[in-house]
């Protein structure tokens, strides 16, 4: 027959059971990161390379191709060591479903680099392909944030996941720049492009900046990160100011390249500290859950106190945590399993509160981009287009940008299908 | 190395595995309905027993007790198969802790038992002992329902949760109107409090009716459970319209047990009824998402499709889902393994989202009782007057309740502690 005690031990097992999970997610969260940035570099490369007609860059793509594939094989092997026989629920299929449709695209990688060595497809086609497969990558970090159960690891991985989308725009951007500067001559639609790739970044860097750790953001908008922008800057006014169809200096498409990708291991310097810092607070809290679980195996020793307390005793486990409930720890000395499960009862329900906090802003971020998806699938837009669209919805109807992605996607089953 | 393939098995293992899981929890929430019918009995004739300075009932409360003790038994051995040595993360933690606090007020009602045996505890106090236990019981099922990944289920367990919660209220209601007959004299305090249970009541049953499967709702509004209705509307009338003193007819208390009993009964079947069917839903499920893993077992022979596929398929798995997508379940004969990856990740998305709109409306129950937990413990209220209190300040301010609940909640932290 099992007792209070042993379900308040289990239930202490399942937290630190859920935190190393999650320390394991980081490290997964990290390795997609840093193939994230390689492909990045990969189609900046690639897109420098088609711009010149397959004249210039053939090399220095070659060399990062070999980069890109270390970095591949480094990823195949840490999700290699991911447990597919023991099922975990919920979240773990949609985590899996993800990885599933990673690994399609990794598969196809090779066959794609085939056709951009033959110069078989434009840099548009190049720039939309490389993206969609850190779009998959970055879906996986997602599931990861969307799955956390402990809500600070969850802000961080919600702050990271802002940071590595805000990044892969700043990708984008650099390839679609170069592009431009390869072609050596201005065109609108592409311009616009820009346009919104920057204004995207943006909305995601300020998104880490509110939820991100005083590090990580110190380490942002410290001297030696911003330095590249104001080059940046001058060079996206060459970009922009140039009228539809004007030259542009095809020599400065590598001075292009260079200040985005300053910018770009600038912010995977970011990245890293986000992850590092990740791995450190798991471990800590691991720490920290099991010198309380320790604690708790102390008390199984004790005579049982007064069997009516249940009856006599005022407090009620639903009742508001105290203040600082969600830190937890207390030395059990001197006090009974019911008050050990009344705190705890408090803690998990403050914790499970401020993740559903945390979780709130992240359903938003996926309603938007379905609401997106939506407009994009039944009015052929751009993804520029749609969140134009959408904004100019939010505007015109004095509403937020997520009440209107929300009630779009509720009109979605009266559409005609695509 | 893993192949996409191993983590789209592995996704859809994770599904069987949280269906299992349900199951188990089905017969969980069960056996914990049952033991709430036999303690809210026990209440109901203690009541009468204590109200009667225990000149009457005697037999009836220790032939009560026994039946108790047999489903605690039950209960304790159910509980007892709960696998707390292979933990299970998040929502395991809440349960598990849930659980160590009903196994508290287990070990004290002999304690209890012995105190109201002796008459020590007046009847308010000892409905407020067994109302505990019994709310310590309704918050195992109310995890159980948070912590469902299958949205269909979850749904059946919302709506048993609110049936469960009514059918309390209605047990609440017939020990306070037998603890007032079988005292013989009208209490306004009494009084109110029976009109608050009566409230409580039908907006967890018209809850339980937005929510339940038309089976169960059929049951519930079939001639035979509405039946003692009328007979308990005219024992109510006579409680509410005797003036604050008044004589009431003590040979009434027995009518009135027995026709809130019948009543009782009736909603007994309800919940079988319920219970009955998740466990079957649950069944069906599992065998359907068997039969899925097997046939997607069967695609690891065929052909590898062309590796550019990722790159040249139009659809995204970020989409929308088709209508009907949650249903799942086409055979996935000449189908690449992508695109089954892209139907899952749909599906899961379309559950997901479907899971969250659920999970709000046990969110706003949460933050509802929480706010009025606040009112209680710091302004001394009644739940009846802290429920009052709320709903006349969402009045006041146009605001809806949970709204209300919400900003009082936040406002917590700046209360003076209690």
């Amino acid at each position: 027959m099992k007792t209070g005690l042993d379900f308040l031990l289990a239930a202490k097992r399942c937290e630190i059971d859920g935190l190393q999970r999650l320390a394991f997610t980081a490290t997964l969260v990290d390795v997609s990161a840093r193939l994230v940035h390689q492909l990045q570099r990969e189609r900046g490369l690639t897109n420098l390379y088609l711009g010149s007609m397959g004249q210039r860059f053939a090399e220095a793509r070659a060399a990062q191709i070999g980069a890109s594939r270390q970095v591949e094989a480094e990823w195949r092997a840490q999700f290699g060591r991911v447990d597919t026989g023991t099922a975990q629920a919920g979240h773990g299929a949609r985590l899996f479903s993800r990885i599933a449709y990673v690994l399609q695209g990794l598969d196809g990688l090779d066959a794609l680099r085939g056709q951009l060595d033959a110069q078989a497809w434009d840099t548009d086609r190049a720039t939309e392909a490389y993206a969609r497969l850190v779009a998959a990558l970055l879906a996986v970090v997602f599931e990861a944030a969307d799955s956390a159960t402990d809500p600070e690891v969850s802000r961080r991985l919600v702050a990271l996941f802002n940071f590595i989308q805000g990044k892969e725009f700043a990708g984008q951007e650099r390839a679609v720049g170069a592009a431009l500067f390869a072609r050596g001559q201005s065109d609108s639609a592409r311009q616009q492009r820009l346009l919104h790739l920057i204004e995207s970044q943006e909305r995601c860097l300020e998104l880490f900046d509110s939820v991100a750790p005083p590090t990580a953001r110190a380490l942002w908008t410290a001297p030696h990160s911003s330095a590249p922008l104001a080059e940046l800057e001058r060079l996206r006014r060459v970009l922009y100011t140039a009228p539809h169809g004007a030259a542009l200096r095809p020599e400065l498409s590598q001075a292009w390249f260079d200040v985005c990708s300053a910018r770009m291991d600038a912010m995977k310097l970011v990245e890293d500290r986000l992850t590092a810092d990740l791995r450190a607070l798991c471990g800590e809290k691991i720490a920290q859950a099991q010198a309380e679980l320790a604690s708790f195996g102390a008390l199984s020793a004790q005579a049982a106190p007064d069997p009516l307390v249940f009856y006599l005793a005022p407090a009620d486990p639903n009742g508001p945590a105290a203040p600082g409930a969600t830190q937890g720890f207390a030395l059990p000395l001197d006090r009974s399993v019911l008050e050990l499960v009344h705190d705890q009862a408090r803690r998990l329900q403050a914790m499970g509160d401020e993740l559903e906090a945390v979780r709130a802003s992240l359903n938003e971020r996926r309603l938007i981009e379905r609401a997106k998806g939506l407009l994009m699938a039944h009015r052929q837009l751009s993804e520029a287009e749609a969140h134009k669209t959408l904004r100019q919805m939010a505007m015109n109807q004095n509403r937020r940008l997520v009440d209107v992605a929300e009630a779009l996607l509720s009109m979605a089953e009266v559409l005609p299908p695509r």
